[in-house]
């Protein structure tokens, strides 16, 4: 599958939060075989959310997975901009009603918020667009959302972690393992020689093994140390082949006197 | 002034690296004044390259910024995907030559490099897009780039956090302070009353205060404690206004019964 993320908030953007979330689907994205194509971050405004889920739906990912502003407060748009840009209603969706009305009841019995009952604020976060389904949030009060259109089946999940995981785990992971595709990663690490001795090498074995990607990171400015990775997607007899392709790159570069030092 | 970041690299898209440059970066640009619109984190891959500056570039944001894509392999392709997008070729720039040339003798005669002298790869990070201005990077091999086309200047950084900020802090910097702006960012943090309770508190100061953005984050899924945030940016006495704003927060939360606190 081909997904995207969408991250809706402010705070990403001016720097008071480290967007960690991305990093954590990405991992289980690839992990299961699919490819995340691209990462969004965008304001908290209904025009740029409406808008920006337009675009993301011209390209016809797989799924779309959206993080952040479900909250009560008047400045969470996410769910108003991703119905405005799928021309769709809001409307209040009884089994979101029920699930935030008991998330609240609990909280009060637990003496955690002293505010009992429903308020309008609290209402708002059941209304979801049209033809939404709402997933259910044990580890807070708004719900996410699933919703279809076209062929892109669009995830709407809260920006806090615990929450934004705890929905992930129950509902998109499953979807991943189903349609899992195959995803190897290998690689090692040497010092000695630089990122663009190596390079040559590296091209060839790329044609070599077209299926794969060979690629170099330095981990510090002047190539003191650089780490290889190969990856790839799908690829029949994947393991086997990065095995052969890490191999070859063994040999290289001890024939060029560098150092390996093997992952962790 | 308004900004957005493109990060390129398939390493933050499979998971394997999190991306801590935008963050570090958009810290910078709000605390100048200046307002990070988007941030877009796409593929190695010369089309989408192209095709996102293209789209990037017709929202006529000020500054552009990239990260990554810069080094000596074939997979590092962020200069021909700009080039692409912006309809110029790429060309030798001799500056940037002699400037790598100089930084692998530099690191052939320290030992830490076993190669000498220009190879093609070493060459490749030379060749820029017309037009271009070639940035030193002192921590590493592959300059920086700057190009203008429009009213968008755009800075192209290398993806090594370590080499991206070298040049940022030189070159980049300078342009934030001196067209800086004011930005204000003021909060506490509160507890035993949940984001739902004072939601109707905040839209109210939020309409006494428009040119503010006060938002709540919850730290945990139920608002067991609740951050609140007031932002501005060029807003005239900011400082005030926000101080105002959060002195009247206090009240609100004392009154509902609320534990205020203040920030580290």
């Amino acid at each position: 599958m081909e997904i995207e993320i969408l991250v809706v908030g402010n705070e990403i953007l001016i720097g008071k939060t480290l967007d960690t979330n991305s990093n954590w689907m990405a991992k289980r994205i690839s992990k299961y075989g699919h490819e995340l194509k691209r990462i969004t971050t965008i304001e908290d405004s209904i025009d740029v959310i409406s808008k920006t889920v337009q675009t993301i739906l011209e390209r016809k990912p797989d799924l779309l997975i959206t993080t952040g502003g479900l909250g009560p407060t008047f400045d969470d748009m996410t769910l108003a901009g991703i119905a405005k840009g799928l021309n769709r209603e809001l409307e209040l969706n009884q089994h979101a009603y029920n699930s935030i009305k008991r998330a609240y009841e609990h909280a009060h019995k637990q003496g955690i918020l002293k505010l009992e009952g429903m308020t309008k604020e609290r209402e708002k976060m059941s209304y979801l667009p049209q033809g939404s389904i709402p997933l259910p949030n044990i580890r807070g009060t708004a719900p996410g959302v699933k919703l279809t259109e076209g062929r892109t089946s669009i995830f709407i999940l809260p920006g806090v972690p615990a929450e934004m995981k705890a929905i992930f785990l129950n509902v998109v992971k499953p979807i991943l393992k189903e349609k899992r595709g195959k995803f190897v990663e290998k690689g090692l690490l040497f010092m000695g020689i630089g990122e663009s001795q190596i390079a040559p090498y590296t091209s060839k074995l790329e044609e070599k093994y077209p299926q794969l990607w060979i690629k170099t990171h330095p981990r510090i400015g002047l190539s003191l140390e650089v780490e290889i990775s190969i990856t790839g997607f799908n690829v029949e007899n994947g393991d086997e082949l990065a095995d052969k392709a890490l191999d070859e790159i063994r040999e290289i570069i001890l024939s060029l006197n560098g150092k390996i030092r093997e992952r962790d």
